[in-house]
């Protein structure tokens, strides 16, 4: 057999046709006309790091530098990690509850990387996972999907409602991007609970577990359960603000030897996939160990007063109403559209924003939840003053 | 509709099922029992760095450091690559045969990473792709696969009965890994004539580029060619003898516009995957532009002394026939099984020179060319020497 291909007619996989960004495809959409004659202020980018008020710790760079200088770090790691590295997190996360060893923790390329090993582990096709609405966008280019949410708590019934025979794990994301929620415990439990009932894993987005605000805990979803399997993924990249670095890790929750073939499948794909940098791999012990106590409580406090800010300006704007985070780095705001003569929701309030006063937000389109945006509370206090000056007179023009 | 488990019963999927590293599989096999009574000394391991006597020159870790100090680099990367590390590899590989665009240039973690997406944008489940035997052992974890090789150059008549209509790539690895072989202009042409008469593209896997021996030049595939569209992958990994940083690229050279389904998709890969440390890109103009030419000489020079010592020694153990390498890191040796008295095999050479010399080598079948054994040629001189005398004993032992 051979091929009687007469020209070249290279289509490319459907694999690669699937792959797309929600967020660019709406962004897309905005037919971006930015109002030149006003400095830029972007609110649609979660990272904190390009603003120049968020900065990693010097000790995290130290430690780097050590590995640089030693010579020693610049080798393949094993695939799914240095066993230093690998200890570094179990301890670093382990808890009398959800206790971990070296062995259940796997180094992956960023999060979102842990975040695709912990799908493809899970699903085959025609699979399902439940994510949340809102939710980051990620989770729908990585899954088929079907969307379980109302309000910023789970609908229970909802959720319970959309399992099925092909549902491969239930995925919660807390704290939450975008909607800054962190869930009590007793909301956790009760998920934990439909989860149990149907004998579906979770899969829980913890990357930016710490960062909480006042007056709110963060629960580890396996410390809730004894019985529940579930796949945690945390990282570097927002505690540590860190987010280009690339380093996420996958940590296996499973007391009951339930994902014995899901630990094999992630050691599986590990090999093929081979981890993050050996240099940020073998300073992680020392960034874990040795980063003050003093810079995680100045980002907190940072992030709250933005927030705080951010909550007193816009619910002085009429027509907007935001909500109130409770950790992560956004702010989810509502549009009361019957407030406005043409602004119809929120992918429109976006492209006018940035036409008239280059304030750029992301539509909750992105997060498949229309009439609001989602705006990051990051920026310096200077930029995020007067990007609330111009929402607020954006809003004054077209206001019934 | 909703779900009728009634209890934990997760398997993993089919995706995790297929991972796997051939190499792991066939090393499993050996039962590893070392004899612990001598120091051990691998030479199975394709990682330059482990040894000591091959290490990054200080201009690079100099740009790295650069970068850390800035607090600059800490960020999201654009998916594809920074514009800057874009542009100075396009830049670097672009020559007047086979010019580069930035925009042709795509990042990615590490070369396998590279490798991966290149099948993943090309292939579809059922397609094949052609790929050398011997052969690096990822490139059959990540196709399926056809073996078209016989001795070290492409066995052309073979290569072009296998094509058929499902075949989405001919995969070339030049200089090659196991074999050290590097390909006269005229094999290249040869093969670019199979893949222009069946409109089939090229994966060309250059990681070892540049790393040639006296007497041998290297011909990037993409300069031999004005019509056959070539996926060239690359990386600092060895060249620059990092292999653990995970910095690899993918250079599109697509003069007829053939693959611009190819060229979007992988841009949506990369949309999914992300690519490496934000550092190291940031690094990259700098690493590209000043590492010294002498570097690079003192690890060919290197080299090319641990090749000469490896040939001399290997060609006077009976039994033994060593091939000489032409380029990268490897040298593939022979056994004549039939002057020996019990090894019947590669897989039992590398079991019992391990099991009575503490010395790991690979069967050629982690390759899919038996009754070969790899030899990495990294090692010191004097480990080499005393690698290559506890051979001479251990043959001596178990000839006929």
């Amino acid at each position: 057999m051979s091929s009687d291909r007469t020209n070249w007619n290279i289509k490319s996989s459907r694999t690669a046709k699937q792959a797309h960004n929600p967020i660019r495809a709406i962004v897309d959409q905005l037919k971006l006309d930015p109002n030149a004659t006003k400095p830029l202020i972007s609110l649609s980018i979660g990272d904190p790091t390009i603003f120049g008020n968020f900065n990693v710790d010097p000790s995290i760079n130290q430690a780097v530098s050590k590995q640089l200088n030693s010579y020693r770090s610049n080798g393949y790691p094993p695939a799914d990690g240095t066993l230093q590295a690998r200890t570094a997190i179990a301890k670093e996360y382990s808890t009398p509850e959800a206790p971990l060893a070296p062995s259940d923790v796997i180094l992956a390329n960023g999060c979102s990387g842990a975040l695709e090993m912990c799908v493809n582990v899970l699903c085959n096709e025609g699979s399902n996972i439940l994510i949340p609405r809102p939710g980051f966008s990620l989770y729908a280019s990585l899954a088929a999907t079907r969307f379980p949410e109302k309000s910023w708590e789970a609908d229970l019934a909802h959720l319970e409602s959309l399992i099925d025979e092909k549902t491969s794990a239930i995925l919660v994301n807390n704290p939450s991007n975008p909607c800054g929620s962190v869930y009590s415990r007793e909301h956790l439990q009760a998920i934990l609970a439909v989860a149990e009932r149907h004998h579906v894993p979770i899969i829980s987005d913890e990357i930016y577990c710490d960062l909480v605000f006042d007056g709110h805990t963060f629960f580890p979803m396996a410390t809730l359960t004894s019985t529940v399997p579930i796949l945690a993924v945390g990282g570097l990249a927002k505690k540590w603000l860190v987010p280009g670095w690339r380093v996420g890790w996958i940590m296996i929750h499973d007391r009951n030897r339930i994902f014995s073939e899901i630990n094999d499948g992630l050691h599986q794909l590990a090999q093929i996939i081979l981890g993050p940098n050996s240099l940020i791999q073998a300073a992680i012990p020392d960034i874990l160990e040795n980063t003050p106590a003093s810079f995680f409580e100045a980002t907190i406090q940072q992030l709250q007063d933005n927030v705080n800010l951010s909550i007193d300006r816009v619910s002085k704007i009429d027509g907007l109403v935001p909500v109130n985070p409770q950790g992560a780095m956004y702010m989810m705001v509502g549009i009361q559209t019957e407030k406005f003569n043409d602004i119809e929701n929120d992918v429109q309030f976006s492209a006018k924003l940035l036409a008239e006063e280059n304030v750029v937000c992301l539509p909750g389109e992105c997060f498949n939840y229309p009439n609001y945006v989602r705006f990051v509370i990051t920026p310096t206090i200077d930029r995020l003053e007067e990007a609330y000056k111009r929402m607020d007179e954006f809003c004054a023009r077209h206001r019934k």
